[in-house]
């Protein structure tokens, strides 16, 4: 949709992700050009989907029998769509928490660039399918961006920084985060980069 | 799109759908019109979503904790932005055995009428909110489109309608099939009404 309408809000649109979801990724490349025509800001909120599977019960699309091959199909295509690329890490799904954990403590430092940071950690994972399981891992991703890998080292290792995440994952699932990308605009809950064409309809209408 | 390029390929687009999913009724009304804009017919196949989610460990939407509240809430704001009535049946997730039966005993004698059967029964459930789990709710509803109600009674006992069900259940799941709606266009497998978009593209581009 081309039409820039701007509803009266200027709420920043929530928008909660996992690391390694390879839809989040995508939602990662969109979601800000989608935002600025209707000029809202993005609230970058980086979550955990294994606590979200525990409470839903779900598993790791690529661990449920046809909807694996599915499933890995549906990335490559999808991301082409797009026009991003796309590589399979070795390792998958992975764990995200050093990432997570980052991306919360800069957050609080410099929200620009976290958000710089959260994109390269997403494209080293799913443009490069590099591994960014561990702490040396987003370190070294963090450091291109100028972040200082011994204060980062030490904040990975802060049992505040530790507690932050936590309290980000149960407040996510509080305001219903049930998949990752998920996305709130004004209250209006989506879940799936499927959904990011309903979220600009929505940001151009103020719904239906 | 409006672009009307056809492909090559005048193979029918594999409409894959379990009665019991909101987002299959919402395909139902959509994969015609699209497929005409190609010149392509559409095989409507019937399957049980109960006999996928064995093989994938998936459960229903409505039953998976925070996706539960998400997927209810989902349903009713699709459905609006497709311009479709949807009122949720008491009794949900249902059984569609019956339904299911019914369309593959009605394809083999008129096909144009066991699509207009399965639409009838579709909208029964999700327009109108009815029940259409037993045997004698799908055949008043077959019923009012012309179909003798004694010999699909007749037939809904018959081992040998059982066992067609059974086969494409199977065939399905050979297929690829890993929910509903799912579509396989010249081999190609997309899942989900959120991929109407791409189905379409793909008949517009033949691929990408």
């Amino acid at each position: 949709m081309t039409d820039t309408t701007e509803t009266t809000s200027n709420e920043p649109i929530l928008f909660y992700f996992d690391f390694s979801s390879p839809y989040a990724y995508i939602a990662a490349h969109k979601i800000d050009q989608i935002a600025a025509l209707y000029g809202r800001e993005v609230d970058w909120r980086p979550t955990l989907l294994g606590a979200i599977f525990q409470q839903t019960g779900a598993k790791p699309l690529t661990e449920t029998g046809l909807k694996a091959e599915y499933s890995k199909h549906d990335f490559l295509r999808t991301t082409r769509s797009f026009g991003l690329p796309f590589t399979m890490p070795d390792s998958f799904p992975f764990a995200s928490i050093a990432a997570a954990r980052t991306v919360w403590w800069l957050r609080d430092r410099d929200p620009a660039l976290s958000r710089k940071v959260a994109l390269a950690i997403f494209d080293k994972a799913f443009a490069e399918g590099g591994d960014v399981r561990g702490a040396e891992a987003v370190i070294a991703i963090a450091a291109e961006h100028g972040v200082d890998p011994d204060e980062l080292r030490a904040a990975l290792n802060d049992p505040a920084v530790k507690e932050r995440l936590k309290t980000e994952v149960n407040a996510s699932m509080d305001a219903g985060v049930c998949g990752a990308p998920f996305f709130i605009v004004d209250g209006e809950p989506f879940w799936g980069s499927d959904r990011l064409d309903q979220v600009e309809r929505w940001l151009a209408t103020g719904g239906w």
